[in-house]
């Protein structure tokens, strides 16, 4: 038996609406599985050795749905574009880079640190299209300890003649290459088939990307909706398609059977809204790179309201930063805007609400992940918020609520991924 | 003569469109004044101390033109309020309870601490009501190098009787000792008039206040056209003021002779800026804050273009941190999302304006203050972005637009206020 027991404040969330806060409580995990929350240790943990983190929070490990590997290194730059300008001038100039894989193995090593030491402990990345480059990210995830899914990128067309793939049957034996090596060669980490988006991809592409998907039996990430010029132009590539989720629909690739992550759904309307439940999609929703490309907020709670999976993401380097506590306090102050601005008939995030996102909600496109419920994959953060001074006495719950706006990596005193320590 | 230089990369803002980047120049200082930015150090100067920083980047330093100084003990929790709940329920009780020195000193010592190795280098802040904390909290300021302006509060209505001062003629006894305490008392530390807000104040007590405005020859500082609520009830206080502005403007605190700044500013219109232009009033634009609180976001470019004078606040504990890098971030991201979902005829602030804002845009309020021109006084930050890594070269112009996203207090390497080196 591989087991130990952390005791300390332990929050986690109960639902969309409630988080759960056990003051000095023991948390019990046994080979990888949270075994229960307790006020006092069980017998049968009696043997088992207890670490005591005193005053200091214990929450489920943060899960950051969408983010982009290669452009971690130009984090918070070029923000003064939107979407589709900002492809063209920064992000594709960068992505071509990895080409080379010294230049891959520095900037990722760079990423895989950063996301070490972070508070994300389970991610979903984009590569490029280079298959060594994305090897090499891949084993540096696995080395790493987090839990991902990685995906070499597809695309063969509408980007430069430097980055895109040559031709689909090209695109299709590269992808099957990278599927090959890697979808049983880790523990951690997992490949997911991952087209860019539609205008980057012919239709012939997309058919045979689904094909592969259930060749392989992996599951599916891309981006929908994001920005207003990029639906307009989904709607003249894909003609017949009733809106720009139908689209990926039609290939095969939006969920169903499977596993489907898409990133962004801001402008989705009522009837993209159904395909998303009915295909189980799960939306990463993405709030800083809203802000930052100017695409708009998209309305969570109606998500929610409506049955839709979500979960938080920071979609570096949409968002500036893989901080997961900004992406919470961005997807509420986000939501606010819309509010105010937009749309009073979707209410705002409450942190409640936020905290479940970046936990339970990500955390189930894992599987049992996001909480510490009995039979869940222990992944567990301690937070140490002993810096964030403050003259008055707070509560758990009021120490929990304001790390979110004044933790940092700095506070992260302990973290476990799915049962083992990474520091 | 005293007098130094600094060599680095120097970045300051030309105007709320230009910045200016010199490589390896010299930064002059002479008793607490730029003397100016050269390529070769002039013979003049052959004999003044020249530290060199190598690669690392000089800016101004950085003005927060609103924040409240009793809040920051609750910084980053209550957010899911509006305004007027929010002051009911978080910021009364608080302000309350620094009526006890002890507890005053006990959190302003832990806010003196915090805005010390900030980036902030002048501020204009909030105190509470109470008398003897607010002169605690100039002595704190005044021995922490930093420049500001503080303000005791004044309210006498609508506010809980454990708070509010109990008549106006004991307000107005109140500020005035304060004001003879202080006025001549400290070289860096200056009071300034401060009337909560409307609602907060009797029509006999602003027109004292601006009695004692000047008498004692001091700037004012408000808050302004926050929230829709807040409006509607300006509009019954004071029935027969045009707009907002006017009533502070019937009453003798809306600027015009004398320095003043407003807060917020988020639903002025066409008149209420007119009034704010003609009396060269500052708005102190606080978007964290106006995020936090579902406020909105003030339209800075249409101020801009129209002539107003612009700052950027932090505006704590409506904005959850004091540092002014996310002020500024904040500021990008807030008027992205006014122009995706309000207004597209007032255009996003570019990083650019961002940086005039923070330095410029805020110093003028001091002064000379804000860039490295002859003349003017010396405030400057020395920028470490060493661990902000990369892997592919960056342009001077890169790193400063991304410092302002990644970096924080543990990226200053050096901080200088009016002339004096603080750390």
């Amino acid at each position: 038996m591989d087991a130990f027991v952390f005791k300390g404040h332990i929050c986690d969330s109960i639902d969309r609406n409630h988080l759960r806060i056990l003051e000095h409580h023991y948390l019990v995990c046994e080979d990888g599985r949270c075994k229960g929350v307790f006020p006092t240790l069980p017998a049968a943990y009696a043997a088992v050795p207890v670490e005591d983190f005193g005053d200091r929070l214990i929450i489920p490990g943060l899960i950051d749905l969408h983010l982009h590997a290669p452009q971690f290194s130009f984090r918070g730059l070029g923000m003064d574009m939107e979407l589709l300008d900002w492809l063209n001038t920064h992000t594709f100039p960068e992505e071509s880079k990895y080409r080379d894989l010294a230049y891959a193995d520095l900037a990722y090593s760079q990423l895989t640190a950063h996301l070490i030491r972070s508070e994300t402990t389970r991610a979903c990345l984009f590569a490029t299209v280079h298959v060594p480059a994305t090897e090499l990210l891949m084993e540096k995830l696995e080395q790493s300890g987090l839990i991902t899914y990685v995906g070499k990128v597809n695309m063969n067309r509408n980007g430069p003649m430097y980055l895109i793939e040559p031709s689909t049957v090209e695109a299709v034996r590269q992808t099957r290459k990278w599927l090959s090596d890697t979808v049983g060669r880790f523990s951690r980490t997992k490949p997911i088939i991952t087209p860019r988006f539609i205008p980057s991809c012919t239709d012939d592409l997309l058919y045979r990307l689904a094909d592969l998907r259930a060749e392989f039996g992996v599951p599916v990430q891309s981006h929908l909706s994001e920005n207003l010029g990029e639906i307009a132009w989904v709607k003249e590539l894909v003609p017949t398609a009733k809106n720009y989720g139908d689209a990926y629909r039609k290939f095969g690739l939006l969920g169903g059977d499977y596993p489907c992550i898409m990133a962004h759904c801001v402008h989705s309307d009522a009837l993209e809204m159904e395909y998303l439940k009915e295909n189980g999609v799960f939306v990463a929703h993405s709030p800083e790179s809203n802000m930052n490309i100017a695409s708009g907020v998209a309305p969570v709670n109606r998500f929610l309201d409506y049955g839709i999976k979500v979960g938080l993401a920071t979609d570096v380097a949409g968002g500036s930063h893989e901080s997961m506590f900004k992406a919470m306090t961005h997807a509420i102050q986000a939501s606010k805007l819309r509010w105010r601005l937009l749309d009073q008939s979707v209410a705002p995030l409450t942190f409640d609400t936020a905290f479940y996102l970046a936990t339970r909600g990500g955390g189930a496109f894992f599987g049992k992940v996001g909480a510490f419920e009995e039979g869940f994959e222990m992944d567990a953060l301690v937070l140490d918020d002993s810096t964030l001074d403050h003259p008055q006495p707070l509560s758990v719950r009021e120490r929990l609520e304001r790390f979110i706006y004044l933790g940092d990596e700095r506070n992260l005193y302990a973290k476990v991924v799915g049962g083992r320590r990474l520091f």
